[in-house]
């Protein structure tokens, strides 16, 4: 008995010190925590309402307001003076660290001593008309020094004489038209186009192509003016005092276009002014419709169909020349301005990704003004100001987001994108490796409609996403999303019951984040009603009307349209650096691949006869396009079974999401546009502002209607599709299982 | 005192109870593993002397036997049946997937109805001397028929007829010469040029630029016999009836010259013949020194130096044509060769990654041979057959690499690098993004001296810890290693106390790999000693005598040399794949371009006068130098505090050293040669065979000689000195701590 109970005894204390291991056992095991961060997951989440819920209305205006006080030109001072500000408040916010990045890019700017102008000689060579040396300064800024005349940037210098020739908007079709259909030769004519429908810089090569010795740009009220509105300081249309400044480059992507391909350092080559990319070789200038009725009244020549005329009280006849009375009399054009190289400044902000480092999303806009840029760009600036604030407070709350940001306030957009683009140059390697997306943060208003955003097909999803957690801004409407507010105002009809997503063209500072680099890029901006308002841009852009008052009192007085486009383009930036898994989307991918494909062979049968002859056929890019669509729908078939709890694994997915955008780049570019590279989007030849898809194949087809050889054009039209469906199936390999 | 006895009980059970909980929790924490796989850091170590075992002398002796016995010419059936061979093989061994892919290249065959041929013909238009149609069979293989005939890949079609002249290699400095200092035009004249120094098709393209209608090549013995050795079979040397076979494009990495930038698909948009890339448009034939002999041995004109004189017994006067008594007589070449689209087939066998699957190493070479493939490339392919053996071997038991390994065995590579090129193209996304390196494996064996390695200079350190751990083939060098045998054997002398590792170079199928796309590539063989044996690669280079016998009789009859080359090859792939950190060298690189810009800034430096008035200065490459090897150490530096137990800390440090590599690509390409993209390595435009570092300042300095307008050359130096140092600069960048 004794034995036996000594024995049960010790049983019995086995068992317990053995329970008692196991659980302290089974509890160290999970008390220790596996790698995934766990916060992680929720952290995206809570700290993105924070970071939406943080940004102010009152603190978009105070930012706008103090950065809209002063002219800040690139190459000025007072963008200088600016910039530092910036660094400044950026540090106090909160950023890891923030640094000025200088280039010596060429900048151009009118002649202080000898103004630029547009004159009416006499036989004699008196001048009987001058156009207006600058614009009338609006109320309040009138001891502002420093504002620069309406010039064209980048003009050549000289002073042309000679017979206008009115061309409308200066379109490669209006070129046609006026020479096949009207019988018009331009050479050694001086030519003046209305502002609107494409890039002014197209409008110029168009010109020089032609023979053209000098243009004219002006702006229209038809394209100018929106109807019931009174011009500016009593409403937002243009004066008829005010006038478009603008650069006339065809840099086609270039950057300082000294330096194409390589930052503009102390040290770097730099080309002669001759050897210079896209700079004009004749004067250009643009002026106010005050001044371009007096050009305009006394034109002789026919008169031209209803679609070429604007809204003056004039006939728009096309010249050339004047009336026969006055036949003698000429138009003379007097440009002094001069290209010089000029130190310019980008400001960057970081914040240090918590787990990816080596991960970047980006979010950048310009700061250089034409004059004040109460519009362009400051309202995108303050927007980005108050997005570096809000990051900045959920900083010292203890956040990190598990990628790196950086924020990017640019110089000289205005003068070709050269901020952005040299330091995309000079950070090439980093970006290609490691940027996940490049958020555009140009005027935050043009519009007081509704929301619009143009982005690569991979964001469309996370785009609704957000919108749908973000407030309509509009009076009445509180309670409903923007994404409800958005999608009731502009929705994306025929395609589907969403709102309408456009493609990004160019224009701005993405261009070589995306079309370059091949970066996920959006951009997102409050905009007006396109199917009832039928100008251009905003009436007054690129005038010293854009001003902070034209904001405050008639684009967004309560600031909370700015507030949401701060929500979106900050919040698009917080998830994409926050998401543990990259919120892009390859299916949204694949559905856009399948619509372009349909859209740019529809546009080539409309030659039944030459497809046919040529054996012009679509169906390699139909069938990548499918190969693409299946290879996207496993690849998002695979994530559901993901083990998130693998860092490796995760990362893996993650780069396939990351590098599916950079799979559309091809390094040879397209052709005579070395540094557009993306197979997919860049903007047209024929007008920079506007994205077109399958970009190769689509020049190629408008390039037959003026081929003198149709044969090679056609061959050029099936290499296009070649390479473009080779691009697509390359891309839907990168989707693939990697081994 | 029981109350107290109970208490002290009580107390004794809480601290037992909670001493073993506190046990188990310390046991438990412990047991659970951490992320980190430690079984990696031995597996690398273990399973390399595992996989360097398994490889046999005997097996490789037997892949050799089994894939020499007949011709395999790229584009041929029986090439087709040793690619399936492979195939099937290497399922055999244990790969995860192997598959054939095909694509349809341009290649080159001489007419089978009417063979290539040269010869002498009288004024009455009679042939009196026929050059041969074909080299002597060796015996043994009398009965093989489809031994294609010496040609000139590529060559024109055409029957051009003239005098000859005799121009030496041909290389740029020859036609200089003969120029300048000879005062002789080859305007319409046939060229005969002997094999050597350069590659044959720069030969070409320098006769063509001459104006030269037809280039014959002849292999002189002074080029292509080593001393006291017997001509084949009774020695190595190349026979009087042997001739060496290649093609004479000018790609510059084109690939197929018909689809230059896009792999060669069946939907691929193809360039006529006329647009192709790199195609010669006058005819080119190879011939013997028994043939040859008779061309030269008539010649007139001067007698040139000796340093243009061969072995032969002829004067090698230079023409143009033939002494006064026959100078009625011409040469004629008649070349009837066809280019031809054709499929060939690389096959390419993998290995998936354990833990980063979506990381490639690749060990490639090429399969097509002129004839038999002997030695190119079949003691390479041997070599790559028994490293498959052997990691499949591994796999067996169990092991598999932390990275994916892809084994290729490489189509066409003799007319051009068509195969691997054409494969780069195909899947150049994923290569950029994910390949680790490239390590190639054409001919294995090319003396009987000691080993040889051209790679990248992140590479070094790595070859030599390897070689350190591969015992030395030389009989009586039993217990010493590799590295001890090729240290004493080929001492960098003047650089430091280790073995000579060279640059790569072109010529094999690294280029794309290497100089297109960024990715470490380093090639290993056996050589000759370089001080002592003169003639160029080895005597019987594509000829018919290029055997097995060759091999087994002459060059390694023990197959431990081809042995030691593939425990090099292999084992810097199994290292390379297995490695948790990468086993690159970012400090042998900085040490290496502070070599080359020392050594191009003293060539320039020949040149004082012009450096001072046109204001040349190496100081940025220098300062980016400087940059460069500071950002190196300090990478090093913080390698050792690594924390290996995070994998995205190790991603990202093994992210930046395979990055590295890449970095030194510009997507614009070397002026004039848009797939070569590697700032710091490219071959010379003057000879595809030797690598030049710095080539776009090497290219513009030797441009300079021969420039008519000398301010613009210096220009163009000065811009590729800029070009150069901000790759280096952004190099450095890729260095720095991410963010």
């Amino acid at each position: 008995m004794r034995k036996e109970g000594r024995l049960i005894r010790w049983v019995w204390w086995i068992l317990l010190v053995t329970a008692l291991f196991l659980l302290g056992f089974i509890i160290g095991w999970f008390a220790k925590p596996s790698h995934t961060n766990k916060e992680d997951h929720k952290a995206s989440n809570e700290y993105l309402r924070e970071f939406l819920d943080e940004m102010q209305a009152d603190r978009i205006r105070e930012h706008l307001r103090k950065f809209t006080r002063l002219p800040h030109l690139a190459g000025t001072e007072q963008n200088l003076k600016y910039a530092e500000q910036i660094k400044e408040e950026w540090q106090e916010f909160g950023l890891d660290s923030v640094e000025m990045v200088p280039y010596d890019v060429l900048l151009s700017y009118p002649n202080k001593s000898q103004p630029n102008y547009i004159s009416i000689v006499d036989q004699l060579g008196t001048e009987v008309f001058v156009t207006s040396l600058a614009e009338p300064v609006p109320q309040g800024y009138e001891d502002v020094t420093d504002i620069v005349p309406p010039f064209s940037a980048f003009s050549a210098k000289g002073q042309p004489e000679g017979d206008l020739v009115y061309v409308n908007y200066g379109r490669t079709e209006d070129f046609v038209q006026l020479q096949r259909e009207m019988g018009i030769n331009v050479t050694g004519k001086i030519v003046i186009v209305r502002y609107g429908k494409i890039f002014r810089g197209n409008k110029v090569k168009n010109a020089m192509l032609a023979g053209a010795k000098g243009v004219i740009m002006f702006s229209d009220p038809a394209d100018y003016w929106a109807t019931g509105v009174q011009p500016y300081p009593d409403g937002w249309n243009l004066p008829g005092g005010g006038a478009q400044r603008g650069n006339v480059l065809n840099l086609n992507g270039a950057g300082d276009p000294l330096t194409p391909g390589y930052p503009a350092k102390e040290y770097t080559y730099r080309f002669s002014m001759e050897e210079g990319v896209g700079l004009p070789d004749i004067p250009v200038h643009p002026i106010g419709f005050n001044d371009a009725i007096h050009l305009l009244k006394n034109m002789g020549g026919q008169i031209p169909p209803n679609n070429w005329k604007g809204a003056l009280n004039v006939s728009y006849r096309i010249g050339p020349g004047f009336t026969d009375d006055i036949k003698s009399q000429k138009v003379r054009m007097n440009i002094y301005s001069n290209n010089q190289i000029t130190r310019i400044y980008n400001v960057i902000g970081k914040i240090r990704g918590a787990l990816e480092p080596d991960r970047y999303v980006i979010l950048g806009g310009h700061r250089d003004a034409w004059v004040f840029g109460g519009i362009d760009p400051m309202s995108g600036a303050a927007v980005i100001h108050e997005a570096v604030r809000s990051a900045g407070l959920l900083l010292g709350k203890g956040w990190r987001p598990r990628r790196s940001i950086i924020f990017a306030s640019w110089d000289a957009e205005e003068f070709g994108l050269l901020g952005s683009t040299e330091w995309a140059e000079d950070n090439a390697r980093l970006l290609q490796q490691r940027a996940v997306a490049y958020i555009n943060a140009d005027s935050a208003i043009e519009g007081m409609y509704t929301l619009r955003v143009d982005c690569t097909p991979s964001l469309h999803t996370l785009v609704y996403d957000l919108t749908k957690q973000i407030a309509s801004p509009e009076e009445g409407e509180e309670g409903i999303s923007l994404y409800e507010s958005w999608h009731k105002r502009d929705n994306w009809t025929n395609d589907r019951d969403a709102p309408r997503i456009s493609k990004l063209g160019s224009g701005s500072d993405f261009e070589a984040y995306f079309i370059r680099l091949g970066i996920a890029a959006g951009r997102a901006r409050y905009t007006k009603d396109m199917k009832t308002e039928r100008y251009s841009s905003y009436p007054v852009y690129h005038s010293v009307y854009e001003t902070f008052e034209i904001v405050e009192q008639f684009y967004d007085p309560s600031f909370r349209r700015l507030r949401a486009v701060a929500q979106v383009r900050g919040g698009l930036t917080v998830l994409l650096a926050n998401s543990q898994l990259l919120p892009l989307d390859a299916n949204e991918y694949a559905d856009a691949l399948g619509k372009y494909a349909q859209s740019i062979a529809q546009l080539a049968a409309k030659n039944p006869d030459e497809m046919v002859k040529y054996e012009v056929s679509f169906d390699s890019l139909f069938s990548a396009v499918q190969n693409f669509t299946v290879a996207a729908r496993d690849f998002h078939e695979r994530l559901k079974t993901l083990n998130r709890d693998d860092p490796l694994q995760v990362r893996l997915v993650n780069d396939q999401l990351m590098y599916l955008e950079r799979a559309f780049i091809d390094p040879l570019g397209l052709p005579g546009r070395p540094f557009y590279r993306h197979v997919i989007f860049a903007p047209s030849s024929h007008n920079k502002y506007a994205g077109e898809s399958f970009p190769g194949i689509y020049d190629a087809l408008f390039d037959i209607q003026n081929s003198a050889d149709p044969k090679k054009a056609w061959q050029e039209v099936k290499r296009q599709i070649s390479i473009a469906a080779f691009t697509v199936h390359a891309a839907a390999m990168t989707l693939t299982p990697p081994a």
